[in-house]
């Protein structure tokens, strides 16, 4: 079986022009099949303020309308997925940019309403994969951006992680799947602001330890939560951590392990 | 050889969601491999108002600086572009996608520096089809935007008749390749505000005539010289005319010859 790395990077690469050309340049000369999904950093919240739109939020959650919606579609589909494909291809990797809807690849639910309105958040309920591997045996690099659709017209948007953790489950019958968080931290830190006190392994038990003695909190648990549930669904290997991981063979990080 | 229908669509159908509606559902059902192009009407011009940015036009002619690029990025490969893969997948047409750098599809350079900088606008240089036919024989339908890239990481504006005749030129060789350009007249007309007066049968002697009589002028030049440039280069038909020509077989519109 074939590698496959699926690798996730956010707001702290893609909101710093130097960072990210690094690490485009890291990530195109990384070997063997390769898929990036990034998210949109602050860049819709900029440009929302820009367009003098408010970005609704209701008890602490920011809410999707279809002003909001057409922001996150410009800026992830079009804006920055596209400055990444166009980076990729100087760096010679064959990217490729998509959303969910793009040969339907991610489909997805609107959340239903229970005590809150998200409005056009999507919840991934099917992965199709066959195009996407096509393209991968053909030396083809998918880059994802964070929407889906829900196969009936309406793009959705979605978490950046939800999709990393998504897709890396639908190619796990395919492929041997590692799957790469990357983030601001060295990985999951014991304390949050000493970058050296790294968990360099974090398996389910230390996890619901750690989350009972208040280590880990609040922001983590969702992305935490993803990397599980991707070790239940047969993804090989998955890990947080600074981007260097992929191609630092000294950089320290977090593997998640069941 | 098999036949590819390559399909342009403007500002007139894109700029009104049920006309654009009523397309994409006609178009979902044209049998056979096809390629949709589109422009981006309007809405660009919108946003930039929206943004508080202001278009800057030099003896008449749109400059792209690196603000109108990132409007023309998020417009077109990103609100429009997404709009209409997503409505064409609920239509059953597993459309994907595409900006020129997608894939490294279309390379283009930045217009040279003559008497007018036009900024980030790019000429086609070279199309790469490979990708786009795996694509096209598994069912998919390329969709794409009025961008391109110089293969070193920068995006250009290239206007989308253009695109549609570099792609059309592109897969000559290995398709039998027919393209189709739409807009809001029924085709060529020889009285510019009767749309009864059109031109079934344009031909490069009758288009030079009627230069010399000064009844093709203007804005019809660029499309009708992409059209006989595609007819010089082994595009096996092209046709001008309102969108209804693709399905409705009474339809009058204008066909190119050479």
């Amino acid at each position: 079986m074939k590698t496959l790395k699926i690798i996730k990077i956010g707001g702290n690469i893609i909101n710093d022009p130097i960072a990210l050309d690094a690490f485009l340049k890291a990530f195109s000369k990384l070997e063997g099949l390769k898929l990036l999904v990034h998210g949109g950093g602050k860049s819709a919240t900029k440009l929302a303020s820009q367009m003098g739109i408010k970005v609704k939020m209701v008890e602490g959650r920011r809410i999707t309308n279809t002003e909001t919606l057409d922001i996150a579609t410009m800026m992830y589909a079009g804006k920055i997925n596209k400055q990444i494909v166009a980076q990729l291809q100087a760096y010679n990797c064959n990217a490729m940019g998509f959303s969910g809807a793009d040969s339907n690849t991610i489909e997805a639910v609107k959340r239903p309403v229970k005590e809150i309105d998200y409005g056009f958040v999507g919840d991934v309920v099917k992965v199709n994969t066959n195009v996407l591997q096509l393209l991968l045996t053909n030396d083809v690099c998918p880059v994802f951006c964070a929407l889906t659709h829900n196969t009936k017209g309406q793009l959705l948007n979605t978490n950046a992680d939800t999709i990393a953790s998504a897709l890396a489950i639908g190619f796990a019958k395919d492929f041997n799947v590692e799957l790469y968080y990357c983030f601001e931290k060295n990985g999951v830190l014991t304390a949050v602001n000493d970058d050296t006190s790294v968990i360099q392994n974090l398996d389910k038990k230390k996890y619901k330890l750690l989350i009972d003695k208040k280590i880990i909190t609040d922001g983590m648990l969702p992305k935490l939560n993803n990397c599980f549930y991707a070790l239940q669904h047969q993804v090989s290997k998955v890990c947080i951590g600074k981007a260097e991981m992929l191609y630092n063979p000294n950089a320290i990080f977090t593997t998640i392990t069941e």
